[in-house]
C-alpha cells in the first residue's frame, strides 16, 4: 500500500486528529504535513482536493476531510 | 487495538469514506454500523459525539467526522 498524506496546520484540531490518523492506519502508511509551515506545498494540497485542514488524501486519491479546522484560506492568511 | 465504529447511513458520501476507511484501518479493525437502517444505535451514536455521518469513533473515544453526507437530524428523519 502506498502512503496517505496527512495534510494539516497545527491547530489543535489537526493535532488531535493527527494522533489519532497515525494510531489508526499506522506511522508508516501515512505522510505527514504542516503546510502552515511546509507553505510550497499548499498548492499541491488543493490541487488534490483538500478544502479544510485536517485532511487525508489516501493512496487512491480519495480526499477524506477529518473534522474541521480551518480552511484552505485561512491557512494561506 | 480494540475496534473503531465507522456509523453511516448508506448515503453516496458514507459508502466512499467507509470503502476508503476499510482499505486503510483494515476490515478487522473496525465494525460498520448503518444508522439508517440500525436505528436503535443513534442513540449510541449520538452518545459518542457523533454530529454528522460518516463518522468514525476510535477506540480511545474520539470522533472523526469524515467529511459530509447528513447530519443525525437528517438520520431520524
Amino acid at each position: 500500500m502506498s502512503k496517505s498524506i496527512f495534510y494539516h496546520a497545527g491547530c489543535p484540531v489537526c493535532i488531535s486528529a493527527e494522533h489519532d490518523i497515525i494510531e489508526l492506519v499506522g506511522k508508516n502508511n501515512v505522510e505527514v504535513v504542516n503546510i502552515g509551515e511546509i507553505r510550497n506545498r499548499i498548492e499541491e494540497a488543493e490541487k488534490a482536493g483538500v478544502k479544510s485542514v485536517p485532511a487525508m488524501v489516501t493512496p487512491t486519491g480519495n480526499v477524506l476531510h477529518i473534522n474541521y479546522g480551518a480552511s484552505i484560506a485561512d491557512v494561506k492568511g
